[in-house]
């Protein structure tokens, strides 16, 4: 191969091409629009390449795959963005953010500021949901790095003619074409002083500050980058930005049929609506209903999942369809789309979201089986191909075929069962077995609803695999059911914890932590008794800001297996009615109530980020604490024994929580209201599970004025 | 918005081109070339849009910055590239790995294997040096999945006769452009039989597998792809196959003209030539000079780095370019380029790699100053701009001015200085701080180079930021100095190589560890004795596959100060000759000669992979080892104490090195050639630095035959 000159090669640079927008630059250290015009106008000599920038900008965070997948942020809170700016030399590079709803044909931007490690950040407020766009504009600040260098010149006694000098070549570099007339005129008189100043003998600091560090002159300096080594990183970055109860929500899941306060009736939406109240008490903020649509009879379920029905059995709701209809309609025993809007706008007055269940399969009475045959797998006999996992065989389900020739048919119908809910008002959905689903579908099939309704969120039910469970989440869903329902040992809640909080996921993998679902009443809770519904509940709460309880088997501590070793309850509301006592003396409801209220009143606990554990020296203890940038800190500590009691003493990062290692400071118990006073780092504590197995402490220092009312805070 | 119908909207999916090489497939589970011709045909409707494959190749690895630049590894090592890939529901994905050197047009294909937790990975031996392009294909395995589950429905006793059905039609659907008429006949004789078989009532394994699993048809299977879910990763990964020297070296630097062997002559070429019978018989297998070119005189630094010279001072030789000439000159006193190339034959017959320095900065006395003053930065008042850090002037250092108006004259030239010593026959160049020099020169200059000879490697001189550091890798340097000379404590080392071995920065940072340099003689080695010297030398022969040291003045434990708390040596060889006694009794020599020689012995050193840290009890004593895949073991223990006798015991994860609890295993010292059997996980050490402050033991399971000579293997 021949040598090739500069000219020639390809110099692996980002592109320097303008952002399309044709305003111009208006702001200070913000501004609405990225000033194009003048960019060219800088370069020397326009038909000369210049060299590559020296800036860099090696990478933008949060970002996922590259850009390809959007990270999720909250309209609730600032977006921050990272960039990692380098220079070579000890040239100082200057930074700005651009960013704009994707909505938004115009850029708006900001000033990086420098975090330390060459890490620059900047922080926008979203102003509306769905995605934005973010990235990255990077030059040297030589106007900063000279004044820089000027300092430490004067400050050592140098004689800095020459320099001033060539800061008034800097200063007559500035774009004149963007400013203003009085902004010249400042220009001009700062240059006319250093001039001045430049044929004294001596130089101080204080006269060179008093032209330099003038705030008016300092804001011109900020909007103006230097076209020279002006550099644009390569991509634009996607951010979603969500609506809040996607970061913090609390569900509780019942089945409407199981409503009714007589036993033995069919339970109604009005009886669910009645039901909204209870709930609303336990201070629940989103309500999910398994399937409310006509239930198939070919090949129904009977009670406990048997083969046979008997008579009045009523099937499970996951096999949908019937002679009454498909997913767009409603089971009759459970009501009219009257009742069903007369429960939603209940549900509205009380501040909770009802979350529809979308499992798309069909039971083999689905209208869709006879209206659009061309949507189901034929078998080469002629049967249609219902679910299978081999060698078990689902056939009161039959799968959608994703890929049939029809394909755009079929997703455009199933788009349209989405939108049929949304626009009835629905905006929380929980997806049955997202994994078995073309994950092109989902993505879709999201952003088509999102597109029009951003504030609609997903759920994925996939209880599967890792790598499956974050592509998911990568593709759309804001939340995903969890592993969480399976850790119990203080290890692999550490372990788990640790990859949700401290690794990429916690930008796209919105955690939702369930001790129990419907299909799954893990083992603790079979051997654990209340103390193990306690802990296991608190756990869920406390850990992730996403969180459900399936009720009231949750509540009234429902235990039994349908047999040893099966986590399947018996008797289970998937395959017949159950009636519930909504009442009951020895329910957790009040637990649930203290946990859903601390979780309102303490931010921290409303967001996963700011997590870490703290070492303590029992096994049978997990410490971990929730901070927010202001300071506010929920630390709990649970006794994970359900048996007996445990203690020993947890390890606090004082110096981190900015408390002296001999301060006396407050931990409050949210859950008894006990206040103790702890000093050090290192505190014991004593958790009997029979009576409450964890304490949730909000930490205060002390006031430092004692005549302050409340003197920790 | 209005709603967008599928056709419309842009599904986020990877592209489906098929490689541009027209070869026809021909591999089994590899092969030469993409079957572009028959991906096409697949398609049911080619007008029709296909649905977006169910396959997702979520992520290839390596892959540094998605892409942007290439991982670094071994010619004399197969390249393993992993892959990402899941599917919907319980089908199994298949998929293959293209590979091609930049050079070659064809791809070649291998299949990827299920290495479990859906990550697949696939090997390939690169063929020769430079970059390699990687990419992934998958799609659904079709047949892999009804063949699973079939003998999962035989197993429970199912009848299969329409899923013998279903198989044969996917047997069908096989691509017979691409079957030879044996594979046909095969093809068809199979089917036949599997129809045969299907109209049976009772279906028994034995006879199917005797059709299914017969390798012939299994190798027609493998290299047939699913086309209608076949799928592409939207990008080419790039990978830069590096000679071993760059993973695996020996560093010495030693400077030629204090190499004569009479106090007070200048040393020359021919001096350090004899020098190198020395250097190998240490075992170095890289010799580094600082820069050898003529030196200014205007400026010129005195010994220990004073302003004012006396007579015959000589001046530091980074002060680059005399009346002699420039960077591709010689210092007279050192010799001509006769006695250049007797050094470098003789190196050559040594196996020694002789570095030279690239120092891009040139003194005033450079003919460039005179010849190009454009390539320099002027003041205003006329003169050239000197080196400075504020308020530190060195006036005898003119730095380029990198973006000047004639950069691409500059940039060419000095790429032109690297080639003239390439062309003379060197291949390892230790750049002088290329952090203050543009990263896209670097970048450009690199590729440059290595686009003709890429077996030339370069070494960064950039003791600065670590995101600097880290692009620098990125950019193209094959090895780079480390924080290593001031990482003493045993925490600071944990952190440090936890960061070099399980980060990112494995797969393209290339660590090289110096205990010393010219620049640095660090406090440890001032206050520690010979035990320091010796703590510090195994340490970065251990710990890092790529190391080197400053000598004579290391193995002489050269230890004083130019004054305290200054890291610069007095006496520095950098402003003045000076003699040394190579054969000195006291010179730790030999430990230098025993270490390169266990280097070499034993692979697992020459490799930063496979690296890891095991707990002692001990603060003072770090223990840590590295295995290669064949299972070969070296761990080390050190006493970082250089004062004091320290003990304790050192957990080994047996379970992870498949030895039993209860087994004895025997370690094998390679500095004392002592052997002591052990037993179980904990093993007690006691190390006193006065003598041998560390172990470098050999782990050698016993011999499963007692007949065996050697009964450890």
């Amino acid at each position: 191969m021949a040598h090739k000159s500069v000219t020639e090669t390809s110099i692996q640079q980002t592109r320097r091409a303008p952002f399309k927008s044709g305003d111009e630059a208006t702001g200070r250290t913000s501004g609405k629009a990225a000033p194009t015009e003048a960019r060219g106008k800088m370069a020397r000599n326009e038909s000369a390449l210049v060299p590559p920038s020296r800036v860099i900008i090696d990478r933008i965070r949060p970002e996922i795959d590259g850009g390809k997948f959007a990270a999720r942020l909250y309209i609730d809170q600032e977006v921050e963005v990272e960039a990692v700016l380098i220079v070579d030399g000890h040239d100082k590079p200057k930074g700005r953010l651009f960013y704009r709803h994707e909505d938004a044909k115009a850029w708006q931007w900001t000033l990086l500021k420098d975090k330390g490690n060459d890490i620059w950040t900047a922080r926008f407020k979203p102003e509306k949901l769905g995605r934005y766009l973010v990235t990255v504009e990077a030059a040297v600040d030589r106007f900063t790095t000279w004044r820089m260098d000027l300092k430490k010149r004067v400050a050592a006694g140098q004689n800095v003619q020459v320099d001033l000098q060539i800061g008034i070549l800097l200063i007559e570099s500035w774009i004149p074409e963007l400013l203003d007339d009085r902004e010249k005129r400042l220009v001009g008189a700062a240059m006319a002083q250093l001039n001045d100043l430049s044929k004294g003998e001596s130089f101080d600091e204080a006269s060179i500050s008093a032209v330099l560090d003038d705030p008016a002159l300092k804001a011109i300096g900020d909007k103006l980058f230097d076209q020279k080594s002006l550099v644009r990183f390569e991509r634009e970055i996607p951010l979603q930005i969500e609506p809040v109860i996607a970061r913090f929500s609390s569900w509780y899941e019942f089945f409407p049929r199981s409503a009714s306060n007589e036993p033995g009736r069919h339970g109604t939406f009005r009886d669910a609506a009645e039901k909204l109240e209870h709930v609303k008490e336990m201070g629940f903020d989103v309500v999910y209903f398994p399937p409310i649509h006509p239930i198939g009879v070919q090949f129904r379920k009977g009670k406990n999942n048997v083969l046979t029905t008997e008579a009045g059995d009523v099937g499970s709701p996951w096999a949908i369809g019937g002679k009454e209809g498909g997913h767009t309609a409603l089971h009759p025993d459970l009501g009219t789309f009257a009742d069903f809007n007369f429960l939603l706008s209940r549900a509205k007055k009380l501040g909770i979201e009802i979350a529809m269940d979308i499992a798309f399969q069909c039971s083999p009475d689905h209208p869709y089986v006879k209206e659009h045959p061309e949507w189901f797998k034929k078998r080469p006999d002629g049967t249609i191909q219902y679910a299978e996992n081999p060698p078990k065989k689902y056939q009161d389900i039959y799968p959608f075929d994703f890929e049939c020739a029809d394909w755009r048919g079929l997703w455009e119908e199933l788009k349209n069962v989405v939108q049929f809910w949304v626009d009835r008002g629905v905006r929380v959905f929980r997806v049955d077995n997202p994994h078995t689903k073309p994950f092109h579908f989902w993505e879709w099939l999201i952003n088509e609803i999102r597109s029009e309704r951003p504030d609609v969120i997903f759920l994925a039910e996939a209880f599967t695999r890792p790598h499956v469970m974050a592509y998911l989440a990568k593709s759309g869903f804001s939340q995903s059911y969890t592993y969480f329902t399976w850790r119990n040992l203080k290890w692999e809640i550490e372990q788990y914890m640790n990859e949700l909080t401290q690794t990429e996921l916690i930008d796209y993998f919105g955690a939702n932590f369930w001790p129990n679902t419907p299909d799954i009443l893990p083992e603790s809770l079979q051997i654990g008794g209340r103390p193990a519904f306690m802990q296991r509940v608190i756990l869920a709460a406390t850990l992730s800001s996403n969180y459900g309880v399936y009720g009231p088997a949750f509540e009234h501590m429902e235990w039994k297996p349908r047999h040893e070793g099966s986590e399947e309850y018996l008797d289970s509301e998937k395959y017949q009615l159950r009636h519930w006592d909504w009442k009951r003396e020895d329910s957790l409801a009040p637990l649930l109530q203290r946990l859903n209220q601390i979780r309102r009143e303490q931010t921290a606990l409303q967001s996963n980020r700011g997590f870490r554990f703290h070492p303590t020296t029992n096994d049978k203890i997990v410490a971990y604490s929730k901070s927010t940038e202001n300071g506010e800190r929920v630390l709990v500590v649970v006794n994970l024994d359900p048996h007996h009691k445990q203690s020993g003493t947890v390890e606090l990062p004082l110096i981190d929580w900015k408390i002296d290692e001999n301060e006396t400071f407050q931990v409050h118990d949210q859950l008894t209201d006990a206040r103790y006073f702890w000093s050090g780092w290192r505190n014991y504590v004593e958790l009997d599970p029979h009576s409450l197995p964890a304490h949730i402490f909000v930490i205060k220092r002390r006031a430092h004025a004692v005549s302050e009312f409340d003197y920790f805070h």
